[in-house]
């Protein structure tokens, strides 16, 4: 009960430190990301001794190595939160833009005027590098944003969201628009997504469990960034090198993150040239294969796919292969097992790859390029929130833009409704 | 648990419904719009008589006559929804249309492209034309919906329904894009909101208990309709003649909607010229007057405004009127006690009226204007939805575009992450 009214009151603060932000000049917004690159930098010592507090709990509890290496604030890993921020700074705000604007019939003049969402309540897992980021994008977006990161990097997240106030304080500015839930209780965020009077938008990053958990919980929006089961179809037409080219970029380059590929379809005509080439050089990376009874036909030694296989989001070295009659196949196919994350066409014909492009709902959809690039910087927003798989205000990567919303500003000289 | 299933079977089949209605040619769409106005206006006769069933239960349930009102279809009413249905064939298709697109540095070409949301239930109350309404502009949108109006008006939706599936079945398209919920029971209704994997968005529109009521039960994403406690602030600097044209046309041209406004706010320089009249002009027009001091002591026969009055949604001819020093005390006011719906300041000066309208962030913000103007008819969208009060994916208005979102279309040549 204690922790529930100090959660309300965290929450009821960011709502008036929203205001502050919100109509904070673009100048002032960058000089504070400016001034907390330079902390963080300053104090690396400090953030190491947080952060060997939290690695020490994780040996004790026998966490993975991959979640060890994610949660280990290394010196480089410091100086790329820094360099994030002044990335940040350096960014258009999108907060005042005027995104459209028109005069009606009876000249009422109208626009639609971008501004914050508000205060957001961001719930994430492991990587503490998430506090910082995501706080520079709230900022320079004009939102408040409590941060309740996971209890393994309790320290961590502590540090650097002390780190990040002390600077707010120092410029005399409210100190409440970046807070850290500092509590490893699971009550803290049943607490958080329950002040729907208050926060405006729940934005949560992690494994399945968490989502399933939000989705039961929130009393508030939610912007999932959920998993993705991403495809590439390689088409009769296509061009097998390339095809190879992109499709081992897509599984081998970085297995573990949610733009890699995970199924891989190959059309029935070229699939006795494509399949001996791609498994050989998937293999030799380490890739196991699982293939469906065409794939197998002409690759016999690889594992047999499951059902289970079409729908999985292995992010690991594991690939589903499966052989198709042609476009209609791949679209039912993704329909049905994919996550509407990305997918990938390889083919020369613009006919086929337009209707690909078209039919597919995904929140992105490439054509003779890697899914890989289902990424904020990548695709040129400049840094990313993460990427949303649900359909609503953003699909896809989000960026500073995503982060707010519109107004309508209506000038008149007196017109009333008749 | 038979209806659960039914709902859950009636959800899939619009999920399916969704993905033919998503890629119809513009030109299907319309022609079908245009169908769909025919078949209402041929059959008046039937509406009329479904529509009596539902009447007579007004009666005996002994509904208040403005409810009764809302939910008669008389001539006229049926010739304006299909009047609506034929605008709606004549807006611009929301569907594939470009937003933005840019080449990356490694020559991606970059685009977002709307698509539509998928699958919408829409929840409401009384009035019957929101089934033909909403129907239409989520056809337009190539969107399938699921409609669930109030028990009150069962037999007219019904009707409606079936006339505009009838349209979809002779036209050989599948009739699940528009699906009248045919139940009363308010399981109907629990088990809609439950069915997160098919349906995208749940929009509910009527009163504070429905609002009340999904915000709590709801699976899926909800774009709220909610209240509106809508302001007028009549600056020191105001022409007084407009001041009075606008506050009367705000309270009283349609006091029952929620862009009317509730509460008027007029600065102490000169409300002591400023009070006198607009209270005389607005009693006579049979509108109670709820004053704080300030407003007593120039006007002291009006009756005294209590706490409750600053956030109250009247919907009829009451007024609350509170007399302040200034522009800080008017957001402060609006921030406290408002809705983020609709607020309007009625001044000359032209710095003060851009500090009212970028400080405040209300869906819409008018500037020398009456605040019945936000609406989407009115502020050009062309039809809509209803009013979001929610911030996120559209505040204000939604039109057809609203009821979109967009995915990145990617084109490369053969691009890999490195």
């Amino acid at each position: 009960m204690i922790l529930a009214k100090k959660i309300q009151r965290m929450a009821e603060r960011a709502r008036e430190a929203a205001r502050e932000v919100a109509i904070m000049p673009t100048e002032a917004k960058n000089h504070l990301l400016l001034q907390m690159a330079d902390a963080l930098l300053a104090r690396k010592e400090t953030i190491h001794k947080q952060n060997q507090k939290d690695l020490k709990e994780a040996w004790q509890k026998k966490l993975s190595p991959a979640l060890t290496d994610r949660l280990t604030l290394t010196d480089k890993r410091i100086e790329e939160m820094a360099h994030g921020l002044q990335e940040v700074s350096g960014l258009p705000d999108p907060v005042g833009q005027i995104v459209k604007s028109w005069v009606r019939p009876n000249r009422l003049e109208v626009s639609r005027i971008r501004i914050p969402l508000g205060v957001i309540g961001m719930i994430y897992e492991s990587r503490p590098n998430v506090t910082v980021d995501a706080a520079g994008l709230c900022l320079k977006s004009g939102n408040a944003i409590l941060l309740r990161g996971g209890s393994e990097a309790f320290f961590s997240n502590r540090i650097l969201g002390r780190i990040l106030q002390g600077v707010l304080k120092k410029d005399n500015k409210n100190p409440d628009m970046i807070q850290v839930v500092e509590t490893t209780a699971r009550q803290g965020m049943e607490s958080l997504v329950r002040q729907s009077g208050t926060i405006d938008l729940i934005i949560p990053r992690g494994g399945e469990g968490l989502m399933r958990w939000i989705e039961r919980h929130s009393k508030i929006p939610v912007l999932k960034h959920d998993k993705g089961v991403c495809h590439i179809f390689v088409d009769e037409e296509a061009n097998l090198e390339m095809a190879e080219k992109i499709a081992f970029n897509a599984k081998v380059q970085r297995p573990g993150v949610c733009n890699a590929m995970e199924t891989l379809l190959v059309h029935e005509k070229i699939a006795p040239h494509f399949l001996p080439r791609i498994v050989k050089k998937m293999e030799e990376a380490g890739v196991e294969i699982r293939g469906d009874a065409g794939v197998r036909k002409i690759v016999p030694h690889v594992n047999k796919a499951t059902k289970k296989d079409w729908s999985a989001e292995y992010l690991d070295l594991i690939l589903a292969v499966r052989v198709v009659p042609g476009l209609e196949e791949v679209i039912r196919h993704i329909q049905k097992y994919g996550s509407s994350h990305t997918e990938s066409i390889v083919t020369e014909n613009r006919k086929t790859a337009a209707e690909f492009l078209r039919r597919l709902d995904s929140s992105v959809v490439l054509w003779n390029a890697s899914t890989r690039f289902n990424d904020g910087g990548q695709l040129g927003l400049g840094a990313e929130m993460g990427i949303s798989t649900t359909k609503l205000h953003a699909f896809g990567p989000m960026g500073l833009e995503e982060l707010t919303t519109t107004k309508f500003v209506v000038k008149g000289n007196g017109q009333i409704r008749e």
